[in-house]
């Protein structure tokens, strides 16, 4: 809690009430984390996160009504936070930056240590599955549509380009290599993956040449 | 040991005590692939899988030393079934042919269940990584350099392609998409899958025109 505190401290003066709610959810949401990176979602208390962030339980309470809707939200947040919607004015570009961000969010131990867990338990408990990857599919979808539509725009894509199919290209080559086999990437790695990536949204119907 | 006894004895039919030994071996890598869908990793335990094999706990520990090294040992050998070293005379067939096994392995409670909690666990624990990544990398590693290598010899890639970075691309997306998002699979999604990897694996260096 002291990290927390001392984090928004180095800023101005806190000014009332609503401030002071603001550093509670954020010691709350760094207790969050530090319980599912070390022990996991299953061994995570409500108890245990309130004594991190060293508040009462019913100020936990106050902010989410379950474990499940408070893991969902913070990692939901937190990965939000770390990919952003590029808008360079080229396909190619857009796609680099994409993926070297994917790359740094893969170095975070939220990809190497917490999401792993979560999809554990997923495995086991349907609410968990349903609620965690709507989230996650939902705001991948939105980034690639995004892209692919501007990319359709300026006429480098056809019109029937399927974004939801990229984010597979532009996220699980990284995402096995780095979080699962946790293999170095080679150099040019990412400027091969964004040829790649771009083949996949070119070639729709039928196999096209590429260029 | 007993695994190399086993594969070994496959050739000519074994009588009396090797073939017991053998149904032994099977009902206790049954009982922990069972034991590794219910409750995961982290509560298996030797006795659980003797009980459930209806053996003694002497006799699997005959085979392994430690429940490391029997859960390792188990799902190498059940991952490695399941993945054939396709030889179709062409690059386009054989990478067809991989993906498709690699589609349907994906179905199996092995990746669904038991592969993210090991993941899970192998984040906290450096042995498991060790030892359980080692061997997924060389198998799949051995797989595409098969089939690389027969491609290169055939003019169809460039003598550098690259057979590592080309799993990140047979396997990464799908495993993206069925094991983490637990997505469906859409028409046509190998087909475009296996034109990528054909334009990662011939466009090494700098980006070449594919054809």
């Amino acid at each position: 809690m002291a990290l927390v505190e001392n984090k928004h401290a180095a800023g101005r003066a806190p000014a009332g009430a609503a401030v002071l709610r603001r550093h509670v959810t954020t010691a709350i949401r760094l207790a969050v984390m530090q319980e599912l990176a070390e022990g996991g979602y299953g061994r995570l208390s409500i108890e245990a996160v309130a004594r991190r962030a060293g508040v009462g339980k019913t100020t936990v309470y106050r902010r989410w009504s379950s474990k499940l809707e408070m893991v969902v939200e913070i990692i939901a947040e937190v990965a939000g936070r770390r990919l952003p919607v590029p808008d360079t004015g080229s396909l190619h570009g857009d796609l680099e930056l994409i993926m070297n961000a994917v790359v740094a969010a893969l170095a975070h131990p939220l990809a190497s240590q917490i999401v792993p867990d979560l999809l554990a338990e997923a495995a086991r408990t349907p609410e968990i599955a349903e609620a965690l990857l709507a989230t996650l599919r939902a705001h991948q979808r939105d980034i690639a549509a995004a892209v692919v539509g501007r990319a359709v725009g300026r006429g480098e894509l056809p019109a029937d380009a399927d974004a939801e199919s990229a984010v597979d290209f532009i996220v699980g080559p990284l995402y096995w290599r780095l979080a699962v086999l946790r293999a170095p990437l080679p150099d040019g790695y990412v400027g091969r993956q964004v040829q790649a990536v771009i083949e996949v949204l070119s070639g729709q119907a039928a196999p096209v040449p590429s260029g």
